[in-house]
């Protein structure tokens, strides 16, 4: 290398040949956001007026688009263009301010807009100092998130002048994942309490929550290990508007200590996704206590209201629980993903999921002093998850959040008060929030079979205008049409609009079967 | 309902009062757009001056923004105030051309206003119905990184025509998740084949992979529930390169069946984090196959590199493993997050991650003839993921990608050149890739400890200098720094400026410790 000076061609990997193939080169990226940008624009604008669920067969895509990857490069614009012509039109448009279906994916300006510079400045924040802003980033947004729940200060980092406590949080992608980690840390615990001998002690723990909890529960209690045989799906009824009655979880809970079962975690919701049923924290947590089970809340919907004083009482208890997870990318106007976990000890966390590989090993970590994320969360690698959701919190300021929630609460309200006062359909469970629970009520000579065909038939002709998208449910065996509230163009017309395209259609329906 | 026509307000949420706060307002969505691509115009531009590892102390940034969210809405200059004077300042700058840390997480213009433009769309696609395009142009862009690594057909989805075979894949967000559910998956699968009651023959089933794999694998065999004590770890030594030895994988697997275990997993890695040591997939496979157990090739970072006809041999033998996952986030211009994971047989996946709740049941899922990619990950929701990869794809062309990967290795050859040119300094394993372990070797008196210590102060005011960041590892007891080249903005001068940084440093070292 002495011959640098000299010979500067000697260090060289390319000689003069470099094509020079620049990823980012600063034109195209300019070029290619600004593209990207007109089609967010357009497509905002049009995607009122485009089909909420289109109509293509399963296999289109691959018959529109190359079915091997070009060899030689395009011009943005032809990317753009496939978007365009093949992609857009086999989109189930959540963005649709006709969508009504499941739970609506809210976003807004600010989200989209972090999002973007997350993904440019493409950090990977596995630990603190592989990227300390975004670490403290994503502890600032957790920490403010959790003050405007009102969550207690044991679930905040308090990271400063204060010192740490023994709470935090961390941002991962899916309630799914939130539940995971937490499971395995309880069956950690569960295992070291009991003695057992590696995990031979396994087969005799046991998880519970309502039957109407989130699938994915059950789900990632068996990726967690539990036995199927143990996890317990604990029924629920009208008479608690289908949330979970704690005197029965005592009695279940009880039986399986009777049986020689350690009982280790039990999942509450607040917010069911089948009907945003609410299951009681605090009596839960009362109840988990008596077991020293881990309570965990799952608030990944509606967690989003409690930041209204009049919907924070759906929390209380919450100072008793283990965990509590809540997802943004639901209800608060921030694009996927973003769940929050808080966990009350996140040692607890970090004695199932820490790793310390050499190339990982820094100062800053081992003083202690730190929050190194990978240890909260399945992977290693992590975006920048905490700036799109401190912009959302930054620009429009709680105040406008709760206004957001009220807003589409009322529109909610709105569209219950009209089921109401026809006659033709019921509510089937009381609405906590902006999901309305309905159907056409058995009438006259219809059978509940009938009501079920005929409800059904409802859904599946509004579905196919393109016009509104509704998904439904089974709430005590009764097939339920769910009107979900809230995607972020929505606006009281399109409320009206699919209350009247449903009256039509029930109309229709109701003559043809006569 | 009635008095609509006449009673407008009637069928009012909010009456004349409403605020109107819009999240996605046509103006406010291209207005905060257009500054988030100025900032990063700008940032990419002024990125190679700044230091790539910040100067400050936990806790830093709590002292510079507000503790607490504000109530009010803020103009979004303000919100891109903060994070230009408070958040850049306390970035570890991984888009930074003078990064040489871990993997460099590459990126691309064409990456980028893919992933806005899911940011944007913010579908959630966890069954097929829920977002068709989006579904097949993850199933689409998958077959055709497929293709461009020659993987096996029976990999592919191969929808359409020629009808589905069992293969398949889907996009995760970090490997560990792909680990998680394959591991899971051959779980299950040996618990029933082993005619384990539930789960009672989990502390029977053992795990493997070399001592040089990732320590997520471990961490994910934890979160699976296998038993650490059968979680083996397999030492591996300079007579192998650091790589599986297939022999002692033989011996211990034997081992583990003589004692009554019940080899289940296998993980080899094509190109490990520490050292990118590459096992021998081939070899693996064909000992596994005596076992019965399931093959997971992680190849996170080197994979990328098998898209090149000069390193795919690196994957021989993948025709005879029953999973494979590769980072596109790492080494193929896409940015976080993007991890394909490919198997053999879907079917072993869905068998363990199925879900099928009420509300997510329509036609198209119970045909059989569509994916839903909930059922192949620990999640539910997920964004439009495919689409990001298959622009990059799309715009670049494989003959692109080649050349940004043969450029990065060119660069990482160079510098290996210029290592070996000095002897003062050694490389500790052969390159494969286009990550050089290397170190100032014990010279003259110099001890191994001395050489630890003399490494460590070379790379620690590396780091201070803000000039270069490097991590390190430890290959055979020795201390070694990493030097990966390849951040998407790093050219040659890059590289040349950072070695003679380095060659300046250790002058300086030997100096004084003279």
């Amino acid at each position: 290398m002495g011959s640098l000076d000299t010979n500067p061609t000697a260090f060289s990997a390319f000689g003069d040949d470099a094509s020079g193939f620049q990823p980012l080169n600063p034109d195209d990226v300019r070029s290619y956001l600004h593209k990207a940008v007109d089609f967010i624009s357009d497509y905002y604008k049009s995607v009122e007026s485009l089909p909420v669920l289109p109509d293509v067969k399963p296999g289109y895509l691959r018959n529109e688009l190359r079915s091997a990857p070009p060899i030689s490069s395009a011009p943005f614009d032809v990317t753009m263009k496939e978007l365009r012509a093949s992609v857009v039109p086999g989109m189930t448009h959540w963005a649709s301010p006709n969508f009504f279906a499941f739970f609506p994916s809210t976003n807004s300006a600010a989200a989209i807009a972090g999002d973007l510079i997350a993904s440019a400045m493409n950090t990977v924040g596995f630990t603190w100092q592989a990227a300390p802003a975004a670490t403290e980033m994503e502890v600032l947004a957790l920490d403010w998130l959790a003050q405007l729940l009102r969550l207690p200060s044991s679930f905040m980092n308090r990271t400063g002048a204060a010192g740490r406590g023994t709470g935090g949080g961390v941002i991962l992608g899916t309630t799914s994942e939130a539940m995971l980690v937490t499971l395995v840390a309880a069956r950690d615990a569960a295992l070291r309490r009991s003695g057992s001998q590696g995990v031979s002690g396994l087969p005799r723990l046991a998880v519970y929550a309502a039957d109407q909890t989130h699938s994915t529960f059950f789900k990632a209690c068996r990726l967690a290990g539990f036995d199927p045989a143990n996890i317990r799906s604990i029924p629920t009824g009208p008479e608690t508007d289908y949330a979970l009655d704690p005197a029965r979880l005592l009695e279940v809970m009880q039986a399986d200590v009777d049986a020689g079962l350690v009982p280790t975690y039990v999942c509450a919701t607040v917010g069911t996704t089948s009907s945003n049923a609410v299951d009681p924290v605090g009596a839960i947590a009362d109840v988990a206590a008596v077991f020293n089970a881990w309570v965990h809340v799952d608030a990944a919907y509606a967690g989003s209201a409690c930041i209204c004083p009049e919907f924070r009482h759906h929390l209380d208890g919450v100072e008793r629980v283990d965990s509590i997870s809540m997802s943004p990318h639901k209800w608060l106007l921030t694009c996927l993903d973003c769940t929050c976990l808080w966990v009350r000890d996140t040692h607890r966390l970090t004695d199932s999921l820490e790793t310390n590989p050499e190339y990982l090993k820094n100062d800053a970590s081992e003083s202690g002093n730190v929050t190194d994320l990978k240890d909260m969360q399945v992977g290693v690698g992590r975006r920048f998850r905490g700036l799109k959701l401190w912009m959302v919190m930054r620009t429009y300021g709680s105040a406008k959040l709760q206004e957001h929630i009220r807003s589409d609460v009322a529109m909610a309200k709105m569209f219950e008060d009209a089921v109401r006062a026809d006659d033709r359909f019921e509510v089937v469970v009381p609405r906590n929030f902006a999901l309305v629970c309905f159907r056409i009520r058995p009438q006259g000579a219809m059978t509940e079979e009938d009501a079920e065909e005929v409800n059904r038939e409802l859904m599946e002709r509004l579905n196919r205008t393109g016009k509104a998208y509704l998904a439904h449910t089974a709430v005590g065996g009764k097939f339920v049409l769910r009107f979900a509230v809230g995607s972020s163009l929505q606006e009281e017309r399109h409320v009206r609009s699919a209350w009247e395209l449903i009256k039509k259609t029930t109309t229709e329906i109701m003559e043809e079967e006569m």
